[in-house]
């Protein structure tokens, strides 16, 4: 098992330049948050698309390396994602994933994410990692 | 009918953070080109999956908008994405979309997107976007 | 609220064909059954495929009138659907669907569907229905 | 390669209660018939969605087959379809795939289904096969 330490280790060298916080980690769960800013929003005042997916396939990755152990070789082959809401523009979204399977060679996972502060969630996301059939983790 | 230059124009508003250019627009079809630097990158010398994803949403955007006119409320509401070979990490990405339906709430395209000089696609997307049905383009 | 009662006399007339018990409904979910017969399978002694994506609509669709009411003209727009597991061939198949969001104009929800005695999932879909706006139910 | 022929024979075993025609089949494509009686209809005089599920998972099967060979333990991972038009209640539906990427485990294509006569697809399918990596096809 990776404690979240090891786990943001890892991640501040894979995705140095991903602001991402891990939250919690375990259990074939993972909680992420990510800080938004100017950067990060669209005319009319609301989180660009792009930045929900990037953290719920960021969730999925720690979801995932949290069982399997921290194989840089996982990559996502899938994603589908439905936007249900529009976030907050100067709320922290958080990403909340748990595994559905982790097979020996594929990985799936949904995550749930929200604009901090609202009960619904303004996006929900599936997605699939290829994962490298002969770890060691 | 939107011409590419007022796209470009509405473009460098709506997103100005990001570096997209629109190669060709026209026939519920767009073409989008990003130039990928280091920050674009992963471990491993490919391109992040988000990146791809924020291409894929950008071209559907384009598509859509050189059809039913520059509406900004149109938002996407599902993308679903497979990664299918790994990006060059030193060429520019290519995103051409071909819209399938542009009914009266919701248009939905497909996604082919290209790492430069490779003739197989790293990722395809299908995507749908709502749209105000009242609009007046 | 539609009852349990009135949904099954409705599923009675909208899909006569199909062999599909709701098992409970209310508070945003539903729970369908199917009996699995021969018809149903596939050499190698599985569930086939498209067995499972339509309970998994019709468990949408039931879940999504129990909170609209019984409105004849809500149809899918988008269904995304992971296959995990290999489904026993001798056993029910159950779809539990929650609701993610009901809108005005499109309902979104995930389904687990089970081989009955698995604890483990058998397949994961997400659907969109468009609903009718100017809806009385 | 896979003739025709061969394929047809395939398909009679392995889904002997579906009732499709191959009508091509070859360079990563397949076009299947399926003929639409009342059984396949909802009320309101349309095809039902999981008709067209199971016509979009049978041409991605034929597609694949057609390229790799007659092999029984390619099953569905992930499919995603979009709805896009009422399909008409008495013409047959034709499903024609193209394969995105063959890989040593996994394939992809996207499915255009159309009810016979219209120029616009019904809707439009992606899906993924897990398929055996020692193969010998």
């Amino acid at each position: 098992m990776v404690t979240k330490e090891q786990l943001i280790a890892f991640f501040a060298d894979d995705f140095p330049q991903v602001d991402l916080v891990i939250e919690s980690l375990g259990n074939k769960s993972a909680t992420l948050r990510k800080k938004i800013d100017h950067n990060h929003l669209r005319p009319g005042g609301t989180v660009a698309g792009p930045v929900l997916m990037e953290i719920a396939d960021a969730a999925l990755y720690a979801a995932i390396l949290g069982e399997i152990g921290l194989v840089p070789l996982a990559v996502t082959t899938n994603l589908n994602i439905n936007f249900l809401r529009k976030p907050a523009p100067d709320k922290d979204v958080l990403a909340v994933c748990s595994l559905i399977k982790v097979g020996r060679t594929l990985a799936i996972g949904e995550v749930s994410i929200y604009s901090e502060g609202m009960s619904e969630p303004v996006a929900h996301a599936v997605g699939t990692y290829s994962i490298p059939p002969d770890r060691t983790g």
